[in-house]
C-alpha cells in the first residue's frame, strides 16, 4: 500500500508542487531512462476521454481520421527543411535494424507535415477532391534536452488535423473555425478559460502564414500555449507540389491548414484546476467521476451490499470506482481526493440504518448528506456544479489578472507581479527578443476579444498602433 | 475523379485479388518507402470502432489503459533476450539525435513486454496491490522483410493487455477469459466465426508456458491467427523481478497473462466477406453504414433536399454518408459499393414523387423499394441482417471445411485441397516442422470445441493419444 506524502504547497514552490501532484495522484511512471514516462491509468484516461469528446466534436464537421507512418525518410525532412525554414526540432533518428545499417536513415515523425504533404501531393487532382479534412492520433518524438511531466517530453501524443483547400479564403476560414472550436472545448469540457487570438510573425509556426492560439493561464501567473492552429498558405504545396485543376482548367497550387492539441492539455488540468491536497479534475473528462467508499474497519456485509448496488446503479450512467478493500477510512478519503475524482461518496454503517450517505466535493471540499433515493438526482447535480465551479473559478482568475497598461515601467512591474499584460505594441521580432530577455514575457498573442478603437502610443516603440498585444511569461 | 478498376476475381489469383481490394476501396496509401503504408479513411474507421467497442468490452472486466514508451533502452531488450529464448523481432534502432550520437541506444517496441516487466517491478509490492490489469493501445515495429497491407507491416498497430495475478490458476483463468472474449468479439462484431484453442509448444510465443489463439479461415481456405492470450507464468516476473508479499507475509514471483489482437483484423475482415466487387464491412463496425445517393445528372432540388433530410435522420443512429456531387449515377453506386458499405439508399427523382427509394444491400445486392416513411425501421432490420447474414455465411464456409482424418495421405489430399484438417496428433516440434515442409501446413491450435473420447493412433507418429489438433495452411 502506498503511503500518502504531503505534497508542497502551491505558495511555497510551484514547480516542487507540480511534480507532488503529478506523483502523488499516480498520474505517471518515470521510466528508468531519461525523459522517458509512461501514462498511468489516470492521466491515460484523461487523454482517452480527450479523445473521445473531441473526435465527435471534429467528425461533426467532417473531418475524418487517418494513419500515417512513425518514420520518415531523411530525404522528406530534407526537403521540407529546405523550404520551411527556422522548424528543426531535434529528430531520433534510426540508422540501424539489428546489426544491418539502413542505406536510407529513418526519423520517428516530430510533427507528420511531410508525409501529408507526400500523401495530398499524390491523391490530389481536381477542386472536385477538395475540401480534403484529414486528421490523426498519434504519438511524436522531439529530443528535448530539458523535460517536464506533460509539458515537454521526448514522446508526447497528439491530434494533428491536415486540411486542403481550394481557396486561400476557404483555408483561411477553416482555420479560424479550428481555433474557436478548441476554445469551446477547452472551455466546455476540461473548464478552461483562453484567450484566442493571433501570433505575432516571432512567435508563428514557421511553416505558417499565419498561427492562431488558444492562451490559458495557469495557477502561477504563467501562461500556457494550449492548442494552435495554422494557416500554412500554399508553403507546404509548394514544397511538396500539391496541385489540382480548378474550375477554369488551371493548375494551381492547394491551400492549407494544420492544427493540434496535446497530452499538454492534462498539465493544463492540473495547473488550471488543483490544490494543496492534489489534482482536481473536471467531471467531463475525469477517469472516474464518483468514487463509493465502503467505510468500515471490519467487513460489514450490508455496507459492501448497499454500496456494491449503488456501484451498480451509478455505473449506468456515470465513470464510477469502488474501493471495498479494508483499508482504513482515511486512507480511503486521501487516495480519492489526491487522484481528483470529483466526488466522492462515503457509506457507512450507523448513516446506512438511516438511509444516509455522505456525498464530499473534491473542489470545494463542501459535505453533504442525503437519503440514498436521491443519490441518481444529487449525483447528477453535483457533478454539473462542480464543472461549472471549475470554470468559473478559472474564469476569475484569469481575467482578474489581465492588465492592461500603457508604458514599459508599468509592463514589467505586473510581469514581475505574475500577470498577462495587454498593451499597444507594434514592434517587430528583435524588440519582442528584447522584451523576452529584459522580462521573461513574450507575446502570447494578438487576442481577438480585446481591441482598441483609436491608435495609441505602442508602450515599447513608441509608433502609433491599433494593436493591441498580449504578454505574459510562458511555458 | 478516381476511375473504377476492375478486381482480380478471387478465383484466380487471390493474393492480386487481396491487393485489388484494398488500393480499389481506398483502403491505404502505400508511401514511397518500401513496406510503409498509410491507414485512410476506411481502414483507419475500421480501427478506430474495433477500439471503440473493444474497449468498452475490456472496461467492463477493470482493465485499465495505459500508454508506456515507444523507445526502449536497448539493455532492457538484452535482460528480456537472456531469460525468454527465440523471441527475436528484427528491431528498428536510433542510435542517433541530430548528428550526436547517443550513449545508450534505444529500439522501437518490437512489444512493451520488457517496458511493463519494469513497471510492474517497480510497482507491485502486496498480493492487495493485485491483480494489476493493464492495457495499452499502440504502435509497434518490425522490420519485416517481405510484407503485404494489414498483415505483414513494419509498423502496425495492436492493443497488448498486461496483467499480474498472485495465483497461477487466477492468471490461468484469465488468459482464458480473454481468448474467449476475443473469440466472441470476432463473432458478434467482425462477423468472423473462429476456432478457439491451444496452440502446440512449437508455436506458442516463446515467452509463454501456454498460448491460446482464434484462428480464422480465409475465402482461400488458408488460417489467420487473429489474437492470441498468452499465460506467461513466472518467467517475466522471474526475469524483470516481480515479487509480492503473499498472505502469509512470503516473497514470491508473480504470475501473468499477455494479450493482444492488431491491425491485423481489418485482413481477416477482407479475406472473411469480402467478394469480387470489393470489400464487404460488417455493419457493426463499418465506418460508414449506410451511402445516401441522390440520383441526378442535373442538380435536382426536390431530390436533394429530401436526402439531406434523411441523412440528418438517419445520422442520429447510424453512421452514414451522403454524395450530394454531380457525378454519375453508375459511379456513385459503383464507389459505394467498391468500398463495403453495407447498405446504399438511393434517391431517384421519379421513385421521389411516389414517396419510394430504393435500398440495395452490399452482401447479396437484393433491391428492395420502400416507402419514405418507413426508412428507420427498414434501415435498422436490414443492417442486422446483414451482419447475420455475413456471419452465417463465413461460418458455413469454415465448417464445412474442416476435415476431420487419421492417415497422412489424407491429410496431405485435404490441405492441398485448402482445407482446415483436424488429426490426432501427439509428434513433437521436429515432427511438426517435417510437416510443414512436406506440406505447407502448420498446427493451427489444439481446439476446445473438438474432442476424441478415446485413444487415437496419431497420423504421423503412430502413437496413442486423445489430443485432436488443427492443421492448416495459414498467414
Amino acid at each position: 500500500m502506498k503511503k500518502l506524502d504531503k505534497i508542497t504547497p502551491l505558495e511555497n514552490n510551484f514547480p516542487k508542487w507540480y511534480q507532488d501532484v503529478i506523483k502523488q495522484g499516480d498520474l505517471i511512471h518515470y521510466g528508468q531512462t531519461k525523459g522517458s514516462m509512461i501514462f498511468k491509468p489516470i492521466s491515460y484516461g484523461i487523454w482517452e476521454n480527450i479523445q473521445i469528446k473531441l473526435n465527435k466534436i471534429l467528425k461533426k464537421i467532417n473531418v475524418q481520421n487517418v494513419y500515417l507512418p512513425l518514420m520518415i525518410p531523411m530525404s522528406f525532412i530534407e526537403k521540407e527543411k529546405k523550404h520551411i525554414k527556422g522548424f528543426a526540432p531535434e529528430l531520433a533518428i534510426i540508422t540501424k535494424t539489428g546489426n544491418k545499417k539502413l542505406e536510407e536513415e529513418f526519423a520517428i515523425r516530430p510533427t507528420s507535415e511531410s508525409l501529408f504533404g507526400e500523401l495530398f501531393s499524390s491523391s490530389v487532382r481536381s477542386h472536385n477532391d477538395l475540401p480534403i479534412l484529414y486528421n490523426q492520433w498519434a504519438n511524436i518524438v522531439r529530443w528535448e534536452k530539458t523535460t517536464n511531466p506533460f509539458l515537454r517530453n521526448r514522446e508526447f501524443l497528439w491530434q494533428e488535423g491536415h486540411t486542403v483547400h481550394s481557396s486561400a479564403i476557404e483555408a483561411r476560414k477553416f482555420t479560424r473555425k479550428i481555433i474557436k472550436l478548441y476554445a469551446k472545448f477547452l472551455k466546455n469540457y476540461l473548464a478552461i478559460p483562453v484567450i484566442v487570438g493571433k501570433k505575432t510573425s516571432k512567435e508563428k509556426f514557421a511553416g505558417a502564414v499565419s498561427t492562431y492560439t488558444v492562451e490559458a493561464m495557469m495557477k502561477d501567473g504563467k501562461a500556457l500555449q494550449s492548442g494552435t492552429s495554422h494557416y500554412l498558405g500554399q508553403n507546404f504545396s509548394k514544397a511538396f507540389n500539391i496541385q489540382f485543376t480548378n474550375k477554369n482548367n488551371q493548375k494551381e497550387y492547394a491551400f492549407q491548414t494544420s492544427w493540434g492539441v496535446s497530452t499538454r492539455l492534462i498539465g493544463a488540468i492540473i495547473m488550471s484546476h488543483s490544490d494543496n491536497r492534489g489534482i482536481i479534475i473536471p467531471p467531463k473528462i475525469a477517469p472516474n467521476q464518483i468514487d463509493i467508499l465502503p467505510l468500515f474497519s471490519k467487513k460489514n456485509v450490508e455496507v459492501e451490499k448497499e454500496s456494491k448496488k449503488m456501484y451498480k446503479i451509478l455505473s449506468r450512467s456515470f465513470r464510477v470506482r469502488i474501493d471495498v478493500s479494508n483499508k482504513g477510512v482515511g486512507f480511503k478519503a486521501s487516495n480519492s481526493e489526491i487522484q481528483g475524482t470529483p466526488l466522492r461518496i462515503e457509506v457507512g454503517p450507523r448513516d446506512l440504518k438511516e438511509n444516509l450517505i455522505t456525498l464530499i466535493r473534491r473542489d470545494t471540499l463542501e459535505k453533504k448528506q442525503i437519503n440514498i433515493y436521491d443519490i441518481k438526482k444529487e449525483v447528477k447535480k453535483i457533478l454539473l456544479d462542480i464543472q461549472k465551479n471549475l470554470y468559473e473559478k478559472a474564469k476569475k482568475m484569469t481575467y482578474n489578472n489581465i492588465v492592461k497598461v500603457t508604458s514599459y515601467d508599468e509592463f514589467k512591474n505586473h510581469i514581475n507581479n505574475k500577470k498577462f499584460v495587454l498593451v499597444p505594441f507594434i514592434g517587430n521580432a528583435q524588440d519582442e527578443e528584447k522584451i523576452q530577455k529584459e522580462t521573461g514575457a513574450t507575446a502570447r498573442c494578438i487576442p481577438f476579444e480585446f481591441k482598441i478603437q483609436k491608435n495609441k502610443k505602442c508602450f515599447f516603440t513608441n509608433k502609433k498602433t491599433k494593436r493591441l498585444v498580449l504578454f505574459a511569461r510562458a511555458y
